[in-house]
């Protein structure tokens, strides 16, 4: 029975897991009896109390037994015969949301921090995973909602004066202005076509809205999925399918109701088309941006929100002008 | 030293903290010595053993003393004198995320749940907190995406079926057609002034697309500052001066550049006023929304995501074509 004394954050590791690693917690081996281990635990100072690291002699973790198993436990019995021999673990190169999402779903509180051999480096303890998930959660919102992960704590985002509230966005919002800009010189290519038949400007907000709204629900799913630890792949099919579906259901409402409102079939038409082939692609392109950004090693939630929002309301505009010249002009 | 046994889940309540109390958890009186308490939690079984509730006679919760401070504290030392006197607590009816962030606030694994006259029901255990976090965060973010709320488990929102994942989309989606048509209908209303300056039609994305940004980006900061316990009022007054600024910035930036880029100062003068009364209103109507939600007790991440994205859509658009006609027609 000891403390452990290493030091699992070698390096300023502020995103991995190794950050929450507590080095202060009780290591016990197997053969080791329940009651030698409580009785042992007593008068000692530790970060945190809510399991014990089971190690062999060259501190491999072998298990983890929680202080409810070991209370619970008759004295005599030895702690392998009531640990975890599987407890959850993690590396210090851990992902820290995908350690807490690792506790949960184990049903755990505590994960054990082991290096690449197996050797234990501390425990994780419940109240930190609490602190990464909510910060995880913060950032992930901020960044779907347009905000740099440097102000991605809520209480003092909410409370920051109005300099650096406005500082906080004006990255994205530029990246808006230049996507603003573009789309005005993209709509401006069409010129022809909008002077020949001006009911086509009547759906632009309309198309690109659907197309978006199809794609952040695309970009959310993969988020999420990502974040609980569904692979992209696994999504992607489903997806790529469910777009072309939505596209078809879009066309097949909307072709009726704007030839009956406006009497224009063919721009009609243009419209349905046009959502038809923007709403398969935005599933597609909202895969493929937080898929990118993951393999490049950078949080898949950039992905999402306001440059994903852009690139596909360009795209949206010009697949809808390209059907109107086709059908319309 | 008992163990207590009282069931706080009288109804079937899913939202609140009650849920999630653990019932067989240790309880000792003030005067028990930190050795008796220990002594007496072995062989018994508890469903959380991170802390020891600290009850008077009558059952009120004045305490709680975490394992790791029994654990530390000298044999005789009464409890009293090591145990957290102002635990952090919540009653049956608290908000569950408010409980969490209670929690981690506190630096505390674990909450006691108390009565309206503070007598003690349960704690909510670490492993519980962290799994209504997780959910949370992971309904939070739904909502952004425009799904609804029953489509919240993000491990099987990702994997789901296409058909369920056409129907968990659809709702908000029709919101959204529908919102489209209405949009039509409105750049119809203006047909006259297309007709004499198509320019115009030129910034109809451009426009919506960076007021709804700025109001996406408040309706963020709402719901974290919501989640975080920051009330709406503290943050109101710091965004209704931010969006008449950023309205600002992007009017003194479109003017000159509309201007030189399209040599039209009549339509970059519509597009500046525009976006400034467009961004001043986004702040204040993406505010207005979650906060009326929040008092109709809803979920104020309902009034994100689509349901905003389509009103202030609209509301851009009939802002644009106002200012574009009073300055170019």
């Amino acid at each position: 029975m000891s403390t452990t004394a290493v030091d699992p954050v070698g390096e300023a590791a502020t995103r991995t897991a190794a950050t929450h690693a507590s080095v202060a917690v009780p290591v016990a081996a197997p053969h080791d009896s329940c009651r030698r281990i409580l009785d042992e635990m007593r008068g000692r100072t530790f970060e945190c109390a809510a399991a014990v690291a089971i190690c062999a002699a060259d501190g491999t973790l072998v298990g983890m037994a929680t202080m409810e198993r070991l209370l619970a436990a008759a004295g005599d019995t030895p702690v392998r015969d009531v640990m975890d021999p599987e407890p959850p673990t993690v590396t210090p190169a851990t992902d820290q949301e995908e350690a807490a999402w690792r506790a949960v779903r184990r049903g755990e509180s505590a994960l054990g921090m082991v290096d690449g051999t197996g050797r234990f480096l501390g425990l994780i303890p419940p109240d930190r995973l609490l602190a990464v998930l909510l910060a995880e959660h913060d950032e992930d919102v901020a960044r779907l909602g347009g905000f740099l992960g440097s102000s991605a704590v809520a209480r003092s985002a909410a409370t920051e004066s109005v300099w650096r509230r406005l500082w906080h966005r004006l990255p994205w919002l530029l990246v808006g202005l230049g996507g603003a800009l573009l789309a005005a010189a993209i709509v401006g290519a069409f010129e022809h076509q909008l002077r020949t038949q001006v009911l086509i400007a009547f759906f632009v907000p309309g198309v690109v809205y659907l197309a978006g709204a199809v794609g952040a629900q695309t970009v959310t799913l993969a988020i999420r999925g990502l974040a609980a630890g569904v692979g992209i792949g696994r999504i992607a099919f489903r997806e790529a399918v469910t777009g072309p579906l939505l596209g078809v259901m879009f066309a097949l409402v909307t072709f009726p109701l704007i030839t009956v409102l406006w009497d224009e079939p063919r721009v009609a038409a243009a419209v349905a088309v046009a959502l038809l082939v923007a709403s398969s692609i935005a599933t597609v392109l909202a895969l493929a941006l937080p898929w990118t950004l993951d393999r490049l090693g950078l949080d898949p939630a950039f992905g999402s929100g306001p440059l994903a929002t852009v690139i596909q309301d360009l795209l949206s505009i010009v697949i809808y002008f390209l059907a109107a010249t086709a059908l319309v002009t």
